[in-house]
């Protein structure tokens, strides 16, 4: 069953004029989560009775000319690591957390002061401490571009891209850490922001690494998330308001990183990525191969547990201490040597990330973006993933394009620009300076204009034909 | 049928825990409509259908814990000046403003972001411009304490304080250019705030005099005002958000000014409110008689048409030049003197009400509050305002204690004190300098614990029985 085919945009218009009810939006999803959900296994909570109750609230209001913000009455799936008053966070663990868990943060209330309907919250990685999506609690979920068996739907916000290829969300809540927007967004062919450190608020949300964490969206299309980014924004009050400026790829020079992001690539990512990249060549105004400096310095640090692992042990030891042991391997694995690592150490990591980050801003002055693959290999089959060391080894590779971005303290996104060899979607990450937001979106739009967009370039999921 | 006992705060604990619903709420709200709309005439325009509407999305969003704030389901009467989406805007006057004019301005979007109830458009003086409530195009709403006739409600907010009696709204909002929120507040034994000059925005509001409007609130007692005051402050997202702090009347040094607001005072008011005052003085750090400077002159500036003569004409000619003609006499003749106002007059006027109000905040040094009689006389019986001289003489009487802290650019409030001895409520002002909200309803808070509050002290209403 298509689930919506009108934009965010499109579909606030069509709420607006009663063309589309909340109520009938929602019932589709419900029908999408019945057909699809144990296929695909999105959701650690459903919210199908709370959502239609909010939906109904929406139709209610919009015909008694209340309009509480362009959200409103849209489908929006939440990474399980933010509270939402009445349901429970699991945070990818094996048990709920205390009830305090649940209360809304910034983010969260910036969907619901505007009405937008929570269908449930998504999986995620325990503690959302790894790339691939992987949870041995809850099961992995399952990627359905996949034709060849389980493929990983990448992570950690595991649910979050899969849950509007299920059509039960028009819009996702998730956070990055590493790459954990990018990476499942583009393993699922979405496009996904990690906004800027200390942009949105990280307030009651569970934190994996308090230094790097990043709330961020996922949507369908570049159109839906700069619509959702200004929406998002403006019910948190920003003054001025977010404007996404008009940008034209002709006035952009587009810098590609050499180094760093295409060792070790995947042949058919990296034929794909470079197809666009001849499209984009001539249409923008520059399009330069160049040398990004600091990325093995502040990689090196990220290989050795970052700033991650010794906060999380941290927070671990503070508030779940018994939960340490009942760990997914995968995550016990890396929070595992955090103990041994000493507060010089920390400090010190601390500060090579600050001084790579600073030193190079300076990459701006001669380009308006970078470009590179947002994951340089394919989703990775679970089989694949079966030894702890293949796992460490994939999921580094996995988050390497995409953590750049969190060290150096930037903004970044990724959209969908094709299918490998295989049928599996491939993402283009743009990188930006902090707090560029706008431009960015604003290029993302002149890159998706070029490209095509998402739904329409990729074409049909095999995995959820018929 | 008594409508609500609880207070605003109680009621928003017995919404949530589900004790009360909102639908009952505004099912009560109807039947008190339906009872009473034909004997009082409060409403312009009854919202009863889109009312309900609401509150059945309150209960829906409560149910599946969605929570927008401490008004949600609380049913809020809105004089007819404010925009609110899907009900036209009349000001008073005989036809509805072009359709503009209903969006909705910050003061009620911070009344629908938590999902207040507006339960209609209560009636007012036509563009606000009189003190009394008359209004020939609709009739004059009916003040239900009289006993002898058919008394004024107080104006220019006529069903705002009524709104609160008939039990169809907890909360109404008013506007307050020279005692609109106060005087209808006073008459009807209700509480009222006058909030300070540009605090609160007047945008999408119908302006009478651009200088001196200011939105404000009106309460069965002080406790649900400064609880409504915190609750719109914050939506509003005033940084940070108000508090109202706590305050002992044995630490508050009360001002009684002798001079202006007693002359030509009702001898029973004037005795229900020194009755008031000695109690007071038992209790208050100290209570003086005083003396404040500047009030003659501002009044005279007042009384010779204000700022709000010149500035209403000049807003009807350039938007309504064909509603002059038509206007209720009682504006007409207020408004037509205005055009032999000259420039220099009208500076002239300007500098003398900054100066005398600038001079006159010394007084604040030595006292934290002054107290009045919020009017001098009792709501007037419309037989006594026949004649266009008589009308002229009552309003300017009636408006004479309120306008000084408009004229000073002062905020001020009212709470109801006693009935007079023919059994029609007194209200006392209290007066603080600009921006001094929070302490002035704290101060409020503490006259009404020694006093007694609203209802319970004034008792049942002789035109509601049965």
């Amino acid at each position: 069953m298509p689930f919506e085919k009108r934009s965010l945009e499109e579909t606030a218009c069509a709420l607006r004029s009663r063309e589309l009810s909340a109520v009938e939006l929602m019932d589709r999803a419900q029908a999408n989560y019945d057909r699809w959900e144990p296929a695909l296994n999105v959701y650690k909570t459903w919210n199908g009775e709370g959502a239609r109750k909010q939906a109904q609230a929406v139709d209610l209001l919009l015909a008694s000319h209340v309009d509480l913000g362009p959200l409103m009455g849209v489908p929006v799936s939440v990474k399980d690591l933010f509270g939402v008053p009445g349901l429970p966070v699991f945070a990818g663990s094996d048990t709920a957390l205390p009830e305090e868990y649940s209360a809304a943060g910034p983010v969260v209330q910036s969907v619901q002061s505007q009405l937008g309907v929570i269908t449930g919250k998504s999986h995620t990685v325990e503690f959302a401490f790894g790339g691939l999506g992987v949870n041995a609690h809850w099961g992995t979920p399952v990627n359905p571009w996949s034709t060849d068996g389980h493929r990983v739907p990448g992570g950690s916000s595991a649910g979050a891209g899969l849950s509007l290829l299920q059509g039960t969300a028009l819009l996702a809540l998730g956070t990055d850490t590493a790459g954990s927007v990018r990476v499942p967004a583009s393993f699922t062919g979405q496009a996904g922001l990690k906004t800027t450190y200390g942009r949105w608020s990280g307030k009651n949300i569970v934190p994996l690494s308090t230094s790097l964490d990043t709330p961020g969206l996922l949507a369908r299309h570049v159109k839906d998330l700069a619509f959702a980014f200004v929406a998002m924004e403006t019910a948190m009050g920003r003054q001025p308001a977010p404007e996404i400026p008009e940008v034209s790829l002709a006035d952009l020079r587009v810098g590609v990183p050499e180094n760093f992001f295409w060792s070790d690539i995947d042949a058919s990512v990296a034929e794909v990525v470079e197809t666009v990249l001849s499209k984009v060549a001539t249409q923008a105004k520059s399009l330069k191969r160049m040398t990004l400096g600091g990325c093995d310095n502040a990689f090196d640090v990220f290989r050795a547990g970052g700033l991650a692992a010794p906060e999380l042990s941290q927070y671990m030891q503070a508030h779940f201490p018994e939960k340490i042991a009942r760990l997914d391997p995968v995550v016990q694995l890396r929070v595992a040597g955090a103990q041994q690592v000493s507060s010089v150490e920390y400090l010190r990591r601390k500060a090579v990330l600050q001084q790579s980050g600073e030193e190079a801003l300076a990459v701006y002055r001669e380009f308006d973006v970078l470009v590179t693959p947002t994951v340089a290999i394919p989703p990775p089959l679970m089989s694949e993933l079966q030894e702890v060391e293949a796992y460490g080894r994939t999921n580094m590779l996995a988050l390497r394009n995409t953590v750049i971005a969190n060290l150096f303290g930037w903004c970044a996104m990724t959209l969908p620009v094709g299918l490998d060899k295989r049928g599996l979607p491939v993402g283009l990450q743009l990188i930006a300076p902090p707090h560029a937001e706008e431009k960015l979106l604003a290029m993302g739009l002149a890159f998706e204009q070029l490209i095509g967009q998402g739904p329409d370039l990729l074409g049909p999921v095999p995995g959820m034909a018929g």
